[in-house]
């Protein structure tokens, strides 16, 4: 049966209508920035109202970027999205669209698309992170996304790669969100242009703030210091691929959000730490390759993740 | 039914046959030092044949410390146990003993059952770590164990904790096995005798090569180098654990092992770094604890992963 999944994010809420061979029907699009304060639940409910305009759907799966308990689909914690922390979503969904409403980490969602329709599909075993302005991750193991006991699992940004490195939003120090992000790419952006200031980075630089697509342009266009920025960032993911790869052995790292669009540049020296750190026979095995989705990979695993009425999934096979 | 489990170590095999319920009726140990050349095939075979001894087996299941691929029930690199690399383990010992055998990891094994009977018999997620000569690493995640594509999952030890950090064995530097081991503690037992030649620590390494068990009496008898050392090491194993945690949203961390011994000298300092550096409620939920089956959750969890000859887990649930 068809289900409809939301992406709720910084820059954009989106709901889609999908089929159980994860084909968009229909889908919708509102700007977060548009919406009035305090509008925020009506905005989710509005925007699976309008998208689902007649099509018969079994149940609605809402993605959000927070950490969700996924038994009470409840979200505690979700920056920049205090609304809607700490209330029952479910239902407050379910009285103003009167469909069966799920909650899952945004992260856990992308990983789930990319499993049933992307860049896992033919796999049991897949390791999904997205790099944008933070990391987020997402695991199947066995065929079985790994929520961990709250609803809590998969927070692979946070994993310690350097206890002393630079500070993390989290807290903490050396994380992985805080040396291979969005944001990690534009501070280490800002070093390298300071030192090599003849640079094309270092000339942008001093122009402008540099963004992270800056850095992917210019590394295109054959600038070292680009390149150096990105490789070096790499290397970061790299060290913690390592450690998933031994971990979880998957057949497939897919490697989403807006940072993953410098492809190979990070890429290529990512892989070579895999293989410098991981173990046979595990880091033979593995594909690290881009997710094949891109943006839509989260609307399309919320909806196969979305659960009927009477508590079955729609979309999702057993066991997940 | 009852199984046999079997647990191949560096010093000894032990193999049990286990009812149901995780009680030993029989049990028998051979020192792996005493075993001829290339008789290490015979003696596990050996091993099964005495301890059955009349009693009714489903089926047997191996533990060997080393890297499997679990389709296949083949060990592809055992250190010390080369003997039992690249063969069909199972018809070997099922042409010698007549019993259907499969063959796990043996921190797979112990982690399961601490699962089943000790430390996690009453959660759905646990993480097991195993502190000896190395570190070996077990994860049970929503009710399965997690071998990952090839049976080579769950290898915990080899998480990446300092990039530029000691040589591990495996060739990687800054391993939290190189970090947290039997083999760590004597390294840094060795360092920090050195520098405090006055401690209780120092005057021993004068005399002799310092052990691991010296430390933690050392330590339990007051000695403040002994006890940086394990203080140290605790660090370490709660950077990796942190991680861990922030992965898996585990109920239960629980620490087996030779050097667990050393007990809350190890885990306090782990327990403050999992605070400082996993995340809410991951941090809040999860309780890290001494595994408490010792020695004997090798031989236990092997025989509750033993199948029977059509393939059916003999004492293990469906979905492992």
């Amino acid at each position: 049966m068809n289900a409809i999944g939301v992406d709720v994010g910084g820059t954009k809420i989106a709901a889609a209508v999908v089929t159980p061979e994860g084909k968009i029907l229909n889908e919708t699009r509102y700007p977060t920035q548009a919406i009035p304060p305090n509008r925020l639940v009506e905005t989710i409910a509005d925007a699976i109202t309008e998208v689902k305009n007649g099509f018969e759907v079994g149940g609605v799966c809402v993605a959000v970027p927070g950490l969700i308990l996924t038994a009470e689909n409840k979200v505690i914690f979700a920056p920049n999205l205090h609304e809607i922390e700490n209330i029952p979503l479910d239902e407050e969904m379910r009285n103003r669209t009167g469909l069966s409403v799920t909650v899952e980490n945004d992260a856990n969602a992308a990983a789930w698309g990319e499993f049933r329709y992307g860049a896992g599909k033919d796999v049991e075993h897949q390791v999904f992170i997205t790099l944008g302005t933070g990391v987020g991750g997402g695991v199947i193991t066995h065929g079985v996304l790994l929520r961990g006991s709250q609803g809590a699992g998969g927070e692979l940004g946070h994993v310690t790669l350097d206890p002393e490195g630079p500070l993390c939003g989290c807290g903490n120090r050396g994380c992985l969100e805080a040396l291979a992000s969005g944001t990690a790419i534009r501070r280490l952006a800002r070093e390298i242009a300071n030192k090599q200031p003849r640079s094309a980075l270092g000339q942008l630089a001093i122009e402008r703030q540099v963004l992270g697509e800056d850095v992917t342009e210019l590394a295109r266009k054959g600038d070292e210091a680009a390149i150096a920025v990105l490789n070096e960032t790499g290397r970061w993911l790299g060290i913690a691929l390592a450690g998933f790869v031994n971990i979880f052995n998957p057949e497939v790292v897919a490697i989403g959000g807006g940072a993953a669009r410098a492809g190979e540049f990070l890429l290529e020296p990512a892989r070579k730490e895999v293989w410098l750190r991981a173990r046979s026979p595990s880091r033979d095995l593995v594909e690290i390759k881009e997710a094949t989705l891109g943006p839509e990979s989260g609307v399309l695993g919320a909806a196969a993740l979305a659960r009927s009425e009477d508590g079955e999934y729609v979309l999702a096979p057993p066991g997940v």
